[in-house]
């Protein structure tokens, strides 16, 4: 069994790292923090959780991370640098948030608008795509969960690149996610009232997510790729579909995808002609891929869907952890 | 024309004032007040009203009152009176907040916790059921808006007290209402991953449209009648519906109601077995009426749907100044 | 291992016994049924299995029962009694349909309108209410899987009623219940367009289940109750919320309640004051119940939350097995 | 005042048709017509219409065209061209269905899968987009409403193609619409159930509307155009965004469009950096356009919002009318 601290709990990834933890036979919940809901049982926070047997709300400072081996970080962005700099060294650390996706410092400046203030730790951790860093994770003290919409389109990406089966330019990521990713704070604009048959695009053209599709796939690619990205949102909870648009040919893109995950348990290449929609993986850390020829030769429209929640953070996070420690 | 004001235009009812009035004939939109916006064009707060010709948001204290004539009070509880008993005394007002429904102050003491703060002017203010209220209200310098809950219930029931076809004695209102009733202010238990699949009751026996029940239910009964009232949040935006349960003769009931209202424009008696949908009085100013005959002698389910934001509020706003400048 | 056939497989009932059943550890599902789509494969019916290794769909005359020992028969009502009745000896079988719920085939036509077809069968079935009646159901052959609306209501009211805590006269059920228990069977009524927005009652005074409370309440009360009961549907897929009106002392009520159910396991009786929310039991077997006096003394609300797919049909189904094979 | 019967009023569109008529001040509503529903109440088939007045559901054979003057027809494709073929010449047309949008026999038969059966009138009719062919439609004895998703996209993308400021090569047309535009016959897919938390695709590549595409872009650009067009289906039901990729500079494109439209009533260009919501035209006849410079630099990203029911269909059913009649 492995001890575990999950840090930021009382948010959404924080209750779906809880869920999946709890149903695993190999973790242990040992500690649960949330600064500003310290002393309250989780099951207020979260009533779908009254069954379980779970510690009560502490502050970080308060941990004794003597008997923890593992801790799973759903602090906000750049509060995360400020608490992992400082945990004990003999910790693994998953991280959910942000900061240590990008591996220059420069493009977190930018990106991010701040100085970062833990660079030593930004360039030693992994970026946690499992399928594609599955070695570096296994050894990695520090892990970096990837952004929710980034791993949605890397995932199919990724492989076609590396395959040179598609054109580098011109790659356009329409995608579409629910709600739940915006988070549990307060806003006006997530609303029931707002978000209910109000279907929009937002962040267009400048969203954080593009610094870690251009980093990755000019990783991969071996040269600077650029893509187009504009994410909208949906009047439901969970779910993101990327609806991707290539140069390249259909067949080969199907057979090299189908080739390349092969062995993958949590990659469903779906029959072709299918497209996969949110609701068939809702709650699960499956992502479905569909390959559809356009009618106009020599394009591809690609679909991929995951759940936010699970494969696009705390699914992913768990998995990584299953594989390495 | 009628030149009206809005004081606190940037909430739910005070969009749902500006829909109604600016396709109204009658009225002319003059000012829109909304304190922490001012300054801000009104389609940037509601992006619906962009084809319209609105005046730019201001505060209460740039407001011209000199050719205004009627003002719509959309503040919330509490900031309500405060405006109001400094507004000058030529213009009638219509409140949307609950501040002047209960005529006794010791009973708004007892359910709003604190003393108020105009209690000249809530002795001469209007209970704003117009069916019931009629003529009072066309006289009326000040008329108070019915609490949604309150009025969703009161139009099926006060009838049957008047001609004393129902038992005073274990009235109970089940009553299920949209989301929007709770305003745009950001609440956790607001936001769409909150309340989407998600049904549930609240402040269970102690919600403050009992304090109308218990005043107008007295009232038209001649002696004190207290009901048993329990509201639940709908995974919706807009509706609400209450399903009453009373001891009384169905066919009696269902021929008095028809009677009592065979007058009333807004007023809809269904056909004898049907039963309302909130989804069939969106957008209107229509109370829909079901009675049903329960299979145990000598009880009676009544049914009873408005939109919260139009019959239960801002409609019902309007409808008030139609009969009475 | 208990080799498991699902009959009925195409449905909402059907799907999330497939869900159950391959997550738990001691079954194996060896047979799915759906005459009109026999030969399909599962996942091209319901893709978010498409990670599952499971049968393809046959025809029921079309399966092995030789190694089969316990049926799940998931076919519509009427049509159950049918294929029960032919099925081989040796195979244990849990219905969810409403066909062996009643034990009196009188009470049967009355509510269902036609000759039972298997009333030998009728008297031996159990009713499937886990909690009230684990021994029968362990050495029954045949057990009954209740009302999902049932369910929900007799749970909180049957020790009550065994306790004698509450008066047995005018008792109100007012009950909210997500759409899928409508089924797959594409109707009307049951659009997305048709049902957003829309919160409505349905078969007031009539619904079937009454039957079910009749049985029941009146079973343990050792007479005759009645009691009322109004069905509600709510725009949102999953969970049912019954707010029940009973005449007793709260705090003997909750006393008498968290004593009954201090052992179970998915009996979840919340802290006073709180009220269960479908959301907290979405996809779980549990069962929430809140417990609140009204503010007329003498008068107690009853709260109780399930899914209607888990606990309200298939999780029961699942819950009995374990126990009793 | 201008007589009209509405053919197929038991849809979504015909109940759209008879919400705007029934408010337009130069309209009389003389005949209803579904033939499955003939004799019944109108008010017993969409229930929100229960204060209006309205004709008895009819079958088109009992309709006395003698005294009709506009015919608004929303039958379903097929049948709609062999109702039309047979009204007598002296009413005026108003077709809401696929059956007259395509101008060559050919690509209708490709399309839509049989020989069209009225290909004279077939000539005749002009494509409704009103800020396209205001002349045309006025003198025009049959009009073809446009398809829903061909007219968001079309707005926008028209004037561009004129102007001569995007590539006519590599459009991409990604859009999501709320599930009203598939009908009120009920169908698996667009159950709630199903519907609800789905973000899927359809019709990937070969989507009919794909023909108006064809049509419209090529007979302005003066030379073939064809597009990538991949439409979603939204867990919501109505509006239509259309996100659309285009070289071309992102000022001119900007100012063309603010200029081309500067008159028209229905059209609205949002400041630049803002994005239409489907929420914000929900129930209007507008058409909301943003304009986004990708990163990129000479792409484009164009959104258009429209109500599919109002703007898509009826709302434009009746606009083409108010200036031609």
């Amino acid at each position: 069994m492995i001890n575990v601290a999950v840090l930021g709990a009382s948010g959404y990834t924080g209750a779906e790292l809880v869920r999946l933890l709890s149903l695993h036979p190999r973790f242990a919940i040992k500690s649960l923090s949330a600064d500003r809901k310290a002393g309250k049982k989780y099951s207020d926070i979260f009533p779908h959780f009254r069954h379980l047997d779970l510690p009560v709300l502490s502050r970080i400072e308060d941990i004794n991370f003597y008997d923890i081996q593992l801790v799973f970080c759903a602090l906000p962005h750049a509060t995360s640098q400020k608490v992992i700099k400082n945990l004990p060294k003999h910790v693994r650390i998953v991280d959910l948030s942000a900061d240590f996706r990008l591996r220059d410092p420069k493009e977190y400046k930018k990106w991010y608008g701040s100085e970062h203030e833990a660079t030593e730790l930004q360039k030693k951790a992994v970026y946690g795509l499992t399928e594609l860093y599955r070695e570096k994770i296994s050894n990695a003290n520090l892990v970096a969960c990837t952004g929710c919409n980034s791993a949605t389109a890397l995932i199919p990406l990724i492989p076609l690149v590396i395959k040179r089966l598609i054109a580098l330019k011109g790659i356009i990521i329409d995608l579409a996610t629910g709600v739940s990713g915006a988070g549990r704070v307060p806003k006006e604009n997530m609303l029931h009232s707002e978000v209910s048959e109000g279907f929009i695009a937002y962040n267009v053209g400048k969203h954080r997510h593009l610094a870690e599709f251009d980093q990755e796939l000019s990783a991969f690619a071996g040269k600077k790729v650029e893509v187009t990205f504009t994410p909208h949102l949906i009047p439901q909870n969970r779910g993101i579909l990327a609806t991707i648009y290539v140069d390249g040919d259909t067949e080969k893109i199907y057979s090299g995808l189908n080739h390349f995950y092969r062995q993958e348990p949590f990659i469903i290449i779906l029959p072709q002609g299918f497209v996969p929609s949110t609701h068939h993986v809702r709650g699960s850390n499956y992502c479905h891929i569909g390959v559809v020829g356009d009618r106009i030769s020599g394009k591809t429209i690609l679909f991929s869907a995951i759940d936010n929640l699970t494969k696009g953070s705390s699914g992913q996070a768990v998995h990584k952890c299953k594989l390495d420690v």
